[in-house]
């Protein structure tokens, strides 16, 4: 099968070995990809992972290797995390936090950028009919964006900000906007911003931000090591804020205003699909805005040159 | 009268001018003074400080300016944050975030160490009669332990571990220890381990300690700057790791596993005042083990020369 690879280099494969669902997993036929920046990141050597890259997809169910054949044929979407299904985290539904977790297209399990993937069946969820398979491919990102509520209690009189307007940061204002949160999304680009304003996200441009402890809550998507910096300067006394980009490259960091200022600070990362797709099924946010480009498979090297475009949001692959 | 003032140089000065008390201020006559890590920090320049040091006093009330004279002739400690009395913080309480504070010989007011200081009414506590100055002067340490408790619900069956056997560490220690966690303390010095141990506090010593994400509260006391790694590397996922020491030299700092692990980090500063006044009457903890030494007002800069060896805890002065 086609399948975009990375080791040390990335490359489309054209003969890739087509995958064998393991007992309890799925064949899916793939019909839709995302790049995340985590994709870009991995060929920077992120995670020191190599084969078939990709964790956001829609496809459809071809092979079942399990009794209950209950998904044959449907649309599905897939949880990145395998957990080991015994320990206590994976017990508790938290498989991303279990030790012996592999990682769709980051860790240990080759990803969904080719033309069929393997997945367990319980992490496979049904698309419903009123969600695209363009909308759909946005499940894993949004699920990201609404752990935030999973981890926290944000009251809607409380003011909280977004810093980033790239597509998590998007993401996130578009989905914490939909729940009622006092919240404005902060960037660099007026255009990007105007996404979120189309759909009522209070926006302002950075430059025209005060920067001024006065937020509750400070929501980290930058992506960038000056925006930790910026997000610190923004949160009152007292306040929470929330990473949500892995980038994180060493960075100095004077911790004395966290400990003065008693600031929680709150890594952010996966969250469960079920909210995300219930999201976008109900229409309140529209996430097809965010789409940048459409790629074929076989044009994947240009969809992620494309990727790296200061302009581009979201980029989608077809299989 | 006399002080120690830091002013560029560490000074013990013999005709300081007396503080007159302003409205609703009483005038203590100071008995004990601890010196605390943050005293010395202030030598180095921390906060850009000037002016007679010290926040950790017992003393008595010996004049009072306002017409409640309750407390004249009383034996008080005092919580060291003055707040404006008007805004939301001072409002809750919490006048230790009040943007527009004076922290006694921190920040924009003369400190304790001296023969006289003054404070306002509503800061002054009275000490139990069972509570000598000795204990009574550990009181604003042991609130900054508490603090946790103030912020944190901690349930006793989660595992926590204090790092750094400093006497802030083992103020938290003992603290937390009182209040029936599942600690452990772990240090680079047996002897300071010890005096917890025979408290009850399960003790480790760090080059013992196998460096593995077992803990759901890490507690990072070392005041040094390899210490919050440590404590990073020691926190479960969706673990907290509170912060409690203010030295925070800038640093290079990975916050990746933080989003990964999805790692709660909470800055931790001062506490109220009355819950550790209880617990030192309650006799649940001794303080008088931390004790190193106690020099007399005019041997105060040997005092300070004591409190930077290595092998002290808790340097009183008496006046």
């Amino acid at each position: 099968m086609k399948a975009v690879v990375f080791d040390n280099g990335l490359k489309l494969e054209k003969n890739y070995e087509k995958p064998v669902p393991k007992k309890g997993e799925a064949l899916i036929k793939v019909n839709t990809i995302g790049i995340c920046n985590t994709d870009y990141e991995i060929t920077l050597g992120y995670m020191g992972y190599k084969g078939i890259l990709g964790h956001e997809f829609t496809g459809v169910v071809e092979e079942i290797n399990d009794d209950d054949k209950s998904l044959a044929g449907k649309r599905v979407v897939g949880e990145i995390n395998c957990g080991c299904g015994e320990c206590e985290w994976c017990r508790k539904g938290l498989e991303r936090h279990c030790p012996n977790r592999s990682t769709l297209g980051i860790w240990k399990r080759e990803g969904c950028f080719a033309e069929y993937v393997c997945l367990p069946l319980k992490n496979l969820l049904e698309i419903p009919q009123n969600v695209s398979d363009e909308e759909a491919v946005f499940v894993e990102p949004l699920a990201a964006a609404l752990e935030i509520l999973e981890q926290l209690h944000i009251p809607p009189y409380k003011k909280v900000v977004v810093l980033g307007d790239g597509k998590l940061g998007l993401m996130i204002a578009l989905a914490l906007n939909a729940a009622g949160l006092n919240l404005t999304l902060v960037g660099k680009h007026q255009n990007k911003l105007d996404i979120a304003k189309a759909q009522g996200v209070k926006t302002k441009l950075l430059n025209e931000l005060e920067i001024k402890k006065e937020y509750d809550f400070v929501i980290e998507a930058t992506g960038s090591v000056s925006g930790l910096e910026t997000s610190l300067a923004l949160t009152k006394p007292r306040g929470t804020l929330i990473l949500k980009s892995t980038v994180a490259a060493s960075k100095e960091f004077n911790f004395a205003p966290v400990v003065v200022d008693e600031i929680t600070i709150i890594g952010s990362r996966c969250g469960q699909f079920a909210p995300a797709l219930r999201l976008l099924a109900s229409k309140r946010i529209d996430v097809k805005p965010l789409i940048t480009d459409i790629f074929k498979l076989d044009d994947s090297i240009a969809a992620f040159e494309k990727n790296q475009e200061k302009s581009a949001i979201k980029v989608l692959v077809k299989v």
